[in-house]
């Protein structure tokens, strides 16, 4: 029977599941196992510690399909273990590799570095339990393969993270390499369309379409299904960047803003439902399930009843409906408002319009806001064709969008755009030189309002408790690593729109590849309008002063 | 009864307990809680991220005795989780206190943000099982005095870390108060102190004393029968900083390279045994169990015996002996040989012992040496007069030591001195802006071998992964905040023993406060002669080329 070392099975395995890079941090439990990534034919990414390399794992699956990381035994895979978290939360497909002590370390129980010195090398995994859906602890070489295939495909099918422990000793041992020779196979799911669907569509005078974030590898069905009948189409926060926003009948947001397209519909067609209250104003925006059918990756659901079938056949069924007998295209297009901001200082209320409408965008880039001012900014984005972005979705941990950039990044070579606040940008900042060290066509917009303003919005305007301390931000790039004659470093910033109308024209004059980073000064009880709505309710009898914007808002 | 709020509650139990600063990180789920920290008379240091958060509580817990912190749910808990089962591995009392969604929204089981989407609010509470001596899930507001007090209770026993968690809604809700009228009553170990001990002791000719880190709250009574007997007396690597090393009877870190001094001995008294692999040389340094009495808080341990008695009774029962029937002081001393550096390039062989002689050190200083090679090159220092050192113990993840040095150096308004590897410097960079924006007075010094080079003394020499990316590190202090008139920034940088001598000696004239930065340059295959000897290893048949301070090791 042919052989190979576990390794080189573990490896291949993830490219054929479509994986080209590889992040983590080497510790001295997985040094053996990362003298095989490059050789093996994956480019390995080294970060600067392991929350960052599960970020970018995270990123670079949300555009590459999956993602991995490989880090040590305690003190890496829990650094980590907040990124995965996210990745469960929000669905996205991370193998995380450990490298743990050698077998006969383990059953002797020895009190050996990064454990917790009772003997028990189980904690950690079973901390692990709860946030992915399959834990292989590798241990038999006869067992290894099947253990990492099934760990696998529970990955792929579900779209959540998996756990894989592989121990120092076995990373050279030959397992049987035959069932590399067969893909993984993922279950499908079989059952029939429930005819409810077609039967809904067709009676529909007014039907609308809604992309949410869980609609994994059917966007394109998604968008030829919107294209073809003309309906009103709309994406939640987390399906921004989903729909081709140069469709004519491409609303925004589902939301208040867009109230007025979508009130009178008698029929939405909901692909990949996520009803978090982030991604849903707090529950006010989750639609009228008298009238919603729920398209998953699962089946089909209305109010109380459920249908098992494809996401695949689903689509299918919808896109072989008799144009003829369907609704008519909507007449109704959205007029985009080119901001006219008032007054001298660079407002949040318009800033995200108005980069939108500078021009800065370019087909094929991938934008990433981050929780915070940012990430809700960016839902008033009207995005170029094929362009990807990342919001704030459900796990919101602050930190995360740098290192996500970063994957998403390698995983598709065109220019990533991060918009990032300044107490963000300081949880994972070093990140950045792993992007300089990778040379990655990156524009970083810092928006600097002094601390934590969403925080402020919410609660404590004024509390010490939401500053943060002042850095000299665009020193980051030199300091980082700075830049060479292959890859230049340019910074600037602004605090007028003038200054700011300047700097996004000096940008899109310039070349790739290189960073640029863009310092953005707003005032630090300033924010996009929703969230000034939510500072005011701190303030029920009036705001006391300091709010020069809220008039314009 | 009388009343008071939750918050005060908590917070005066953490004052009686000896806390003075609280570290964390902002989230809307504990904002009403931070509302409360200062004018309870605590000082809230904000951390720029949250394993940063309990990084700097560890380090503020092993100086002061407990040290806390305040993270959100989910996304802030998880962040901090590596830190906190680093202090449980360490034995460090940290209280974490976390921010959790209100009670209704927990039993309504809402799809909120940092949940995992599954209305199951108990996960990260679960892993954290793994990693404390104590749970309070407050719930109640008869229940929760109790329950706090019972958690802190746990941790200052068993010197170990707790987790308690608040809901938002509950933060301003009266509990009683008079349990606060009575400090915690920690159990008390009871039981004699066996005869044995005295016996021994009293037939002994040749004793020696052997410190090791578990012996909190009690070194100054081990000092002061160093002092009283004059017997040979050692440290491990965790016990180093607990034995005043300028008693004449001092004579290092047990070892091999202490040997000499300590093996014809016939009894030895181990104070706080910690016998992990890293503590002993892979197990290698454990003492002598036929002749090794071990002390420990909970009571007296030799061969297959155990008795239960409090260390203070034992230390009082030892220092009582009678000193006439003791054996005789030790003839033997160290002497310290000053280094003579081969070369002109600095090499971490001598580097370690030439700071030490330089005379920078001080008395009442604190120095951090990260894990990696400056962690192992610090058991060489000879340390003056009450200074602590903190050093890798066992759970050795790095980018530790820089926020625990934020930790201490509040705990002790006295100089710290970091020494850190460039590696190690990545992983939490960003938390020397807090010691800025603390004005502490720190001097850094940057040990920059190119990468991780003890990664490379194990395993992988030449191996891409164990580069890092190549930072302008001297830009740090002006790039995190930079100086001003009351708090002055320096950089230095040494690549030559001479430019090093001109460096420490610019050093030792200056004034505090400041945060002062100094880069070594040693080559990337350079380290103390112990991990050099790792290295050797790995090419049994003689070292290539690159190795140019081998033959002076």
């Amino acid at each position: 029977m042919s052989k190979v070392i576990l390794a080189e099975y573990l490896f291949t395995r993830l490219k054929q599941c479509g994986l080209k890079f590889m992040f983590g941090v080497p510790g001295d439990y997985n040094l053996q196992l990362l003298d095989h990534v490059e050789p093996q034919g994956l480019k390995w990414v080294g970060n600067c510690n392991e929350l960052n390399s599960g970020y970018a794992a995270d990123g670079y699956a949300r555009v590459a399909g999956i993602g991995s990381l490989i880090t040590t035994f305690g003190v890496g895979e829990l650094s980590a273990i907040n990124a995965i978290a996210g990745a469960y939360a929000e669905k996205v497909c991370v193998v995380h590799i450990v490298g743990t002590p050698p077998r006969k370390t383990r059953t002797d129980k020895l009190f050996v570095h990064h454990t917790l010195g009772d003997g028990d090398y189980f904690h950690f995994a079973k901390m692990y339990e709860h946030i992915t859906v399959a834990q292989a602890g590798l241990w038999d070489n006869e067992t290894a393969p099947e253990m990492i295939d099934a760990a696998l495909q529970k990955c792929l099918e579900q779209h959540r993270p998996v756990y894989i422990s592989v121990p120092d000793d076995m990373v050279n041992d030959l397992v049987a390499s035959e069932r590399l020779s067969t893909p993984i196979k993922l279950e499908t799911v079989t059952g029939q369309v429930p005819q409810l669907l077609s039967e809904k569509v067709y009676n529909s005078q007014r039907p609308v379409i809604l992309v949410d974030g869980e609609c994994f590898g059917v966007e394109k069905d998604v968008n030829k299904l919107a294209k073809i009948t003309g309906w009103p189409t709309f994406v939640s926060a987390f399906g921004k960047g989903l729909v081709d926003e140069s469709l004519p009948n491409f609303l925004g947001v589902w939301g208040p803003e867009t109230e007025r397209y979508w009130k009178d519909c008698d029929l939405i067609l909901c692909f990949g439902p996520h009803w978090s209250g982030t991604n849903t104003h707090m529950f006010t925006t989750i639609p009228d399930q008298n009238i919603t059918i729920c398209l998953t990756s699962t089946g089909v659901r209305f109010k109380d009843q459920n249908w098992t079938c494809s996401f695949t056949s689903v689509l299918k069924t919808l896109l072989g409906l008799d144009i003829e007998k369907l609704a008519k295209p909507t007449q109704i297009s959205r007029t985009l408002q080119k901001p006219q901001p008032q007054g001298k200082l660079i407002t949040q209320a318009d800033f995200y319009r108005f980069l939108s409408c500078s021009g800065l965008f370019k087909p094929n880039d991938i934008i990433m806001a981050e929780t915070g001012t940012a990430g809700i900014g960016a839902r008033e984005f009207t995005l170029p064709e094929n362009v990807l972005l990342f919001g704030p979705v459900t796990w919101l941990s602050i930190g995360y969008m740098l290192p996500a950039a970063l994957g998403t990044s390698l995983a598709r070579s065109t220019r990533t755009i991060l918009l990032i606040g300044d107490g963000s940008f300081q949880m994972t900042a070093q990140e950045l030189s792993t992007i300089i060290k990778q040379k990655l066509n990156f524009l970083l917009i810092l928006v600097n309002n002094d601390g934590y303003t969403i925080e402020r919005c919410i609660h404590g305007k004024d509390q010490s408790y939401n500053d943060v301390a002042r850095w000299n931000y665009l020193q980051a790039p030199d300091f980082f690593g700075g830049g060479s004659d292959d890859y230049r470093i340019r910074t600037a910033s602004a605090r007028t729109w003038k200054e700011l109308e300047d700097v996004l024209e000096r940008e899109k004059a310039s070349e790739a590849p290189c960073l640029s980073m863009i310092e953005v000064f707003t005032t630090k009880e300033d924010a996009p309008r929703f969230l000034l709505g939510l500072l005011e309710k701190q303030y029920p009898d009036g705001l006391p002063s300091g709010f020069p914007h809220m008039e314009a808002a």
